[in-house]
C-alpha cells in the first residue's frame, strides 16, 4: 500500500541511471542497508524511518513506500525479516526519496528498552590506565533519555566540571532472546552505529558511591548514529578503525580488534541476566585517548566540536554547548 | 464514547447501594484512586487499565468506559489531568466492572523509560551495616525488563547463589520535568506502589567491577504493585509502616519516616541529571532486615514466598521459583 507523498518534504527522485543501478544492486545483494530516523525540516515532530542511498546521501522514506510500515526503527526491528525486507524493497525502488538538505537526522534508535554499556573493554585503554585486563565484562547503563542525534549538541551540565569523550562501537539488537549462545549471538544483531559515551569524570570517580550511572546519563550524553548499518553491510566489525577528534585534533585512534569482549561474547554474557529485545543498544567500550588520563587532564568546554568516526559505519559530529 | 463490553470478561455490576455510594464518594473526593493494569483471564495478551473499587476489590475497565482512553497506565499518565479525570469518572460510574477472579493483575507500570533506584536511603539500614549516612543520594538503576507483576514469580537465576529481598516504597512520575525544584516536586508525582528490589548479593559486592546494575536487573527482580495509588490517596507517604515477610516471618519492619532523602528531594536531585517523564519509576531504598546482613546470612531459595507490605498502599506476594 502506498500513500500520497507530502510535497513539503519528499520529491520523486529523477536520479541518474547509474544511481538507480547502484541502489538496486545494493538492495538485491542482501540485507546491507543504512537505516536512519529523520524528521522533515518544517514538518513538525514526526519521526520517520529512512534508508540511506549511501553514506550521507539522500534517504528513501519507508512509510511513503509502504504506509503499513512503522515510524521508528525499533518497531521496524520488531517486525523481524518482514520489516527489513520491506526496507530493502524501498531502497531498491529508488523512489520516495527525501533530499538530504530537507531532513534533520535523528539517532537511528530512540527510546530503546536498554542502553547497555561495557567498561574497560579495549586492551590499549586498560594499558593506558595501568588497569588489569578484566576477566569478565563490566556492565553498566545509561537511561534511554541520554540518547541524542548524530549532529545534535552535547549539553554541558553545570553539575560537572569534567566532561569527557569516549568514541565507541555500538550495536543494536534485532531479535529477542535470553540465554543466547555465543555461537548464535550474531543472529540477534541488527547492525552497528557510532556512539559517544560522554562521561562526567567527577561523578564517575568521586561521587554517587562510585556507581557510574549518573556520570554517564546526563541528557545528551549518548550521541548515536549516523545510521544503523545492518550487519550484512559491515565486513568485520572487529577490524575497524575507530577515532575521536576534538576540534579537528585526533585524540583517540585505535581499532575495534582491540576489544576484549567482542559482540557475540557480550550478547551471550548480558543475556544470562536479562531478556534482550529489538532496539536494545550496546556501547562496547572505548579505546585509549580519553581526556581524564591525559597529563594534564583535558575536558570538554563550551564551543568544542567532537567527531567520532568508525570505518564503514560513519561519523557523528556534536558541538558542546 | 463507549464500546460494547466483551462478555468473556466484564459484567455490568449490580453492586449494592452502599458500594455505589462509597465509589462515588471516593470518585468525587479528588484524584484518590488505585490504578491497575490487568489482563482478562483467557483473553490473550491484551493489557488493560483499570481502577480498583478499593484495595483488592473489583476493577473498572477504563477503555470499556471510554474507548478513547489508552491501554497502559504510562500512556494514561502522558495524557495528564485529562486521563486521570476520565479514570475518576469511570470509577464513579460504578459500571464496566471486571470481577477480580477474572483478571490477572500486572505491574501498574510496564516499560517505563527509567527505573531509578536509591541505595542506602534508610537511617536504620545504614546503622545495620555500620555505614555512614550518605550526604547525597546514591542512584543506580534496573532495566525495565526486570519489572514483574505483584503476584508473579521471582525467578532464581542459576548465576547467583545469594538472592536477597528488599521491600521499598516506589513512586511514579506523572509529569515531565528537568531541574525540578524541591518545592514543586510533588506535583510531578502520580502516585505510589510497593516494590521488591530483589538483589543478587554476590554480583552486587563481588562481581561486575562493583557496579550494581547486573545484581539488580535479572529478569523478574522488580516485583511492583499491586496498584499505582495516586498521591491524593496517601495521607503522608513518609509515615507509612513498611514490612517484608518471608514464608510468613517478618524480616523487615520499619517506617518510611526513616528515609534519608524523601520523595521531593529525590525528584529534585535526579532531575538535575535527566529529564523525568510520565511513567518513570523510583525505588526509594530499603529498611534493615535484608538477608545478607543477618548472622549467618540468609538468601532466598526455590519455594519461598516473599510478601512486601506498605500501609495504605497494599501488598505484593511473589513466590520464588
Amino acid at each position: 500500500m502506498r500513500i500520497p507523498l507530502r510535497s513539503c518534504c519528499i520529491f520523486r527522485s529523477f536520479i541518474s541511471q547509474k544511481q538507480t543501478l547502484d541502489t538496486q544492486r545494493r538492495g538485491l545483494s542482501g540485507a546491507a542497508m543504512r537505516l536512519v530516523q529523520f524528521r522533515c525540516r518544517g514538518d513538525g515532530d514526526d519521526v520517520r524511518v529512512g534508508v540511506e542511498q549511501g553514506e550521507g546521501l539522500n534517504v528513501v522514506d519507508l512509510k511513503a513506500f509502504d504506509s503499513s510500515m512503522p515510524s521508528t526503527v525499533r518497531e521496524l526491528l520488531q517486525l523481524g525479516d518482514k520489516g527489513l525486507e520491506c526496507a530493502q524493497r524501498a531502497l531498491a525502488s529508488g523512489q520516495f526519496v527525501v533530499e538530504r538538505a530537507n531532513i534533520q537526522l535523528l539517532s537511528p534508535i530512540l527510546a530503546p528498552e536498554k542502553v547497555v554499556c561495557v567498561g574497560m573493554n579495549y586492551r590499549d585503554h586498560c594499558l593506558e590506565q595501568n588497569a588489569p585486563i578484566p576477566e569478565e565484562p563490566i556492565i553498566f547503563s545509561k537511561f534511554p533519555s541520554a540518547i541524542t542525534g548524530p549532529y545534535d549538541h552535547i549539553i554541558l551540565p553545570t553539575e560537572s566540571q569534567e566532561v569527557d569523550w569516549e568514541v565507541e562501537l555500538a550495536f543494536v539488537i534485532g531479535r529477542r532472546g535470553k540465554h543466547i549462545k555465543e555461537s548464535d549471538a550474531l543472529s540477534h544483531v541488527a547492525g552497528f552505529a557510532v556512539a559517544n559515551d560522554v562521561s562526567a569524570r567527577d561523578w564517575q570517580f568521586k561521587r554517587n558511591g562510585k556507581q557510574w550511572l549518573l556520570s554517564k546519563t546526563f541528557d545528551s550524553f549518548c550521541p548515536l548514529g549516523p545510521a544503523l548499518v545492518t550487519i550484512d553491510a559491515v565486513k568485520d566489525p572487529h577490524n575497524l578503525g575507530i577515532r575521536c577528534l576534538v576540534n579537528g585534533d585526533t585524540v583517540q585512534s585505535s581499532n575495534t580488534s582491540q576489544m576484549i569482549f567482542k559482540t557475540a561474547e557480550l550478547i551471550a554474557w548480558v543475556s544470562k541476566f536479562v531478556t534482550l529485545t529489538p532496539g536494545d543498544v550496546f556501547l562496547t567500550g572505548t579505546p585509549p585517548g580519553v581526556g581524564v588520563f591525559r597529563n594534564p587532564p583535558v575536558f570538554l568546554k563550551r564551543g568544542d566540536t567532537v567527531e567520532c568516526q568508525i570505518d564503514q559505519i560513519g561519523s557523528i559530529i556534536n558541538k558542546v554547548v
